[in-house]
């Protein structure tokens, strides 16, 4: 066993590498969630949180994870045994099926090989195949976080304009909020579903649904059991700052300095840019090692993560272990279907060329120790692209005359 | 308006204060959930929440605020349309009747004047009274948070064995557990519930479920649409330190450091004597001032908060602004039908005998300030019970040889 | 032995409790000292430091102890055998002599009865029968944080000049800078002492000189040797923010929140007004005790600390002894001659009345459990006080309209 | 210019990248410097400090820079106008020579090329041909960190004993204590001196003398005046655990967190071989470019720092400018007569190997962006020998059986 010093890698995507700043901000004591200061708080993050989603319409935070806001989405706006249309874009595509069953929907699940993104012509034949309009909702997940593969949701809207069918759009962000562009308001989504742990660059521990009308609406009639995830209860003390339960308050201190970091300071499009050069160097590498990237549609190439093939007969596990006893990074695994024959490099949160290189470099001495069959080169590959094409100046920094 | 500087005195009942070393402890990288060096802090904050409620039995930790183990509670265990006894010791009892109400159970809510605790003998009637055992579920709230009364479980426990029912018994502890002597296993209650934020000295973001055997086997049947909050989905990956969904890290890091200081350092029974102790000089504070309090039953005041009720036409929440403006001290206000007629001082948690001493002082400067009638002189009777009546030795430290 | 739960009181004289703010500041990534971002932090806290001292002259920060500022005073301008002239104020005056008699250096030293100031009228006595003008340098303790006692600097500035002498006048103001009234340029000093620790609210480990164009010019002849705390190294690479060798970084960023906090936000008048209202409820607790003032000056009483004579036969330290166990404070000790014989309250730095008032009620109950013959009453004087004469609204906050 | 975001790489050689850890034991409330806690933490860092020091005698501790450590050993140890023998290896030989002139002593330099370490022949000879014995110190910097040469002590020793000469033997070990082998009393040195902001991990403000019983007879002789530096006052106190002045007690937290890192979990040995193991494979990728390193002596590498030298009419700090801008890391410039003509990349402290492999990359990618003549591979180079050369098995985990 090696010691361990210096910095871990945690290159799964997600929980990604929080800064030091937003750590810090949550490293202060709690406040009095019913006063005067907490209002100014709660405030910020909800007013912040409408500008990463890009909508003029309300956002919820809940103190869980991901997971509950994917049932927040379903039992706000849904009624037991509704039909809900679901793409098996991958594991999580998947587990957000399985919630949906136990909940008591319906879900007409149209299957996926997990190496290609949602088919928009697919929905658009199934809502219009929907005479009775049984379907409620369509339910996406935009970057499918086991894959690699971020899904077309534009696409999906025009497919379910196009159908002319009144389903709900719901879309699971977790992996792609804050990494990669997405419009709540302009792609017209109804439900937006979004996590704490990923492009947000905080600690597991929130998540976030985004509401259109069309989606408040239907929460007035949707019956499905509810409570704690239950927007009718938020709308109200939200609109003076305050929560209707004991929110988590210091990480709502991190969601603050987070959300200045995206949006005061580096900017939306800039976050963008940069997770998008980052995962083409990445893609680079691993072509330059001659491995296979998961993802088989160049335009559904995911920006936050990049899923890698092993190599026939190679276990990815047992590189991903070497990687960690040897290189102290985690890197991610497959899932389900895919143990054990993908792993997962994350390259999204708060992340810059030097520590890209430091994972690449991770991943490339890792098949080297592991007995991998690969081409050298990899990380000269991304390292000559990045060198190449150098990270777009910011326009903040620009504005501000710097 | 006066700049405050020092330290706020955060005298709620909850959120609590939150010791450096578990902010410090919180304020560390999040790590890999899938990793071997997670495996050992889910192992190890599951093996020490057992020992917090004494029980034997699994425990279940949400990335949730208590309302969402309250909801862990009912949805694991029933099934659409049950009968659950209810009792209105206060505001968090009639919440989660509510919330008990909005899944869809059929409450039935025992009235109570918000002064005292659950009445065994009453429950033992009412139980008695089900011939046709349609109640489901007893559900006590512990240590009511807006009156600073403490139900008798035990007693609640024979009740319901007198009465020979099968009923569960579902105990809300979320302001008492690790403040007030509370026993899963020997008091024979089927689940309990708690939250981070109080006795365990975290900021808010976690809750829990306690689970017996009974309950376990209820929730095998039971109806109620669950996911998030499925203990069958938790159990499996718990047993080996893990989670099904992504876990509040972070906070866990913050709850293992809590956990070494409530269990190896002070001792659960010296925390319990501590907490007593502040809440008696409290009330000797309290009747000093000439002032009331809103418990009724000495048997059954809390040991973890002091709810007082202010002079005929004085506004607590006019004092309590006052008390904040003038001495940065946030005191927790009447809730519902109590509003503006009691104040409520939290000691619980992380305290001592001098921010207790602090705490009541700038109770009585603030009762000056704002003009509200009472005698000097609470502050020195708290003074001199505690001089009095020293802490007792840790016990900890005494097998230790210090 | 009691365990300790909750915060320690740190309530000695220096160091002094760290504002949660500060040590956050100081808890983040060391920079590199020669690069652009270090530039920005070295002129800010230069130039704030400047506005504390109330300079329009150079101030030096050395990574040091105070200790080490008194050493730069004199190495910076005085030469082998000069002789100094030095008051017996206290503990601390005699250490400076010490030190500079160390150094090579010849202190006239002024005995006193470590119970009131420097004797301005001495000092003119003394300098005008100077004929041969020896004399290099004045060395005064603006506060003697040994006995509580303020001397009245710019009484001695006077007696210098109505002596027509042309020494030196060298200001430690290691426990006053930041709590108590002080002003370099307009009091005429030439060099002034200062240290981290006290009220500038940080860790020790920072000092600092502030230096008048006389100190400056003194400098140039003096031939004491000196290369650490020599001022010509470090001026020049100060013009820029830069030091000549490496400065302790981290300190620095929490030397710019205290900063901060002190003149932008508190604004010094109101800091000054704050101890002071501070130390004159702690006199009106002493006297209530019938315990004696060490300081027996009434217009030299500190706002800094208050140092407690013990009664006839009590030993301060066992009194202390029993604080520290009982009830979690730290009390400053006598020092040499008064060993044993009082103790000292420290109440500058971060410090609010609730704290004030813990501190009181921890020496009350303190005087009771170690059984030291006093009368009950002393904290209720305090609040009685404080009550009544509330802390003036911050000019800061009014002039923003808050 | 470019947002920076995720992590800084700091990679000059010193200040270094300070652990999580340490930097979080930092941050914890202040205490009492007289009180009992204290000692336990002045006795575990005086402690561990003579084990990383490997000396059974004395070692002292500075609240000041390095430099101040510097000052230290030859005010202790010499009296004015002392000969002293010192070599010019570079920068901060130069800087430590101008010091003792400043100091009064008068130091015999030996001239250097600054691309090798001290020739033990020349001490040899200038010793020999001390007929008088006037020269009462050999001082030596250990590791040169302008240059990235390290001298061979040892040999050093030897060359004094081959003299038969009684002169002080002082090492400067800043840059080398806890990166590179050193052995205080195996190698027969008189005075080392240390600081924080290296190899200990810590950030600056925090120096050491290790004192053999020679030095410590010599400084009663010695007639440099000194009272902060003075070893007699600091050793009483030590004895206990205390200090005679305030120390930085924050910063003491910190030495001792990374005490445990270096000498409970990593051990000296493993510390040393990762340090050697990554310089290596610095230089591969020096070569591989076609650079020059800077040292021409292959036994004298640093394992701390690696200085390279520009192509000639390249600018060395113009590419630093490049590096900084475009990938957020700081490199070492070269220093006085270097300046412009070398970078230095330190590879010290808590670092692994893909931090080094994100250091070697920015240096690649930043000699591409700024059009420096060099050949592509030098990252490449490294990696396979990291890949082929693991770091060895930690004989502390082996020995705990992991």
């Amino acid at each position: 066993m090696v010691l361990h010093t210096g910095r871990h890698f945690l290159q799964i995507p997600g929980p990604t590498n929080v800064p030091d700043r937003v750590l810090r901000a949550i490293d202060h004591p709690t406040i009095d969630h019913r006063g005067p200061e907490f209002a100014d708080l709660g405030r910020a993050v909800l007013a912040g949180m409408q500008r990463v989603f890009r909508t003029e319409g309300p956002v919820v935070i809940y103190p869980a994870s991901g997971t509950g806001a994917w049932e927040a989405a379903l039992v706000n706006t849904l009624s037991p045994g509704d039909k809900v249309l679901m793409f098996e874009t991958g594991h999580f595509a998947s587990l957000w099926r399985k919630l949906a069953e136990r909940l008591g929907l319906d879900p007409v699940f149209v299957p996926g090989d997990w190496r290609r993104g949602v088919d928009p012509a697919a929905i658009e034949a199934r809502l219009r195949a929907d005479a009775g309009q049984e379907i409620k909702a369509v339910c996406v997940v935009h970057n499918e976080t086991s894959t690699g593969v971020t899904s077309r949701v534009p696409e999906v809207r025009k497919a379910i304009d196009a159908a002319g069918h009144p389903a709900l759009l719901l879309v699971d962000t977790i992996s792609s909020l804050g990494s990669i562009d997405y419009r709540h308001d302009a792609w017209g989504v109804d439900v937006t579903v979004a996590g704490s742990q990923k492009g947000l660059m905080l600690p597991p521990g929130l998540s976030f649904n985004a509401i259109s009308a069309k989606a408040l609406e239907a929460s007035k009639t949707a019956r499905l059991p509810r409570s704690y995830w239950a927007w009718d209860e938020m709308l109200g003390p939200n609109a003076t700052g305050f929560f209707p339960y004991t929110p988590a308050t210091n990480l709502l201190f991190g969601l603050r300095e987070a959300l200045t970091m995206l949006l005061e300071e580096e900017g939306l499009e800039a976050v963008f840019a940069r997770h998008a050069r980052h995962a083409e160097a990445t893609r680079r590498a691993v072509r330059a090692w001659g491995l296979e990237l998961l993802c088989q549609e160049p335009r559904e190439y995911s920006a936050a993560l990049t899923a890698v093939v092993m190599p026939e007969g190679q276990d990815a596990d047992a590189f991903r272990k070497t990687v960690l006893e040897r290189f102290d990074m985690s890197l991610g695994a497959g899932l389900s279907k895919l143990a054990g024959r993908v792993f997962r490099i994350g390259h999204l949160g708060a992340f810059n060329d030097l520590t890209l290189m430091g994972t690449l470099a991770g991943v490339e001495m890792g098949l080297v120790a592991a007995g991998v069959p690969h081409r050298a080169g990899g990380v000269q590959a991304a390292l000559d692209h990045l060198a190449a094409e150098p990270q777009a100046d910011s326009p903040k920094l620009a504005a501000a005359g710097e």
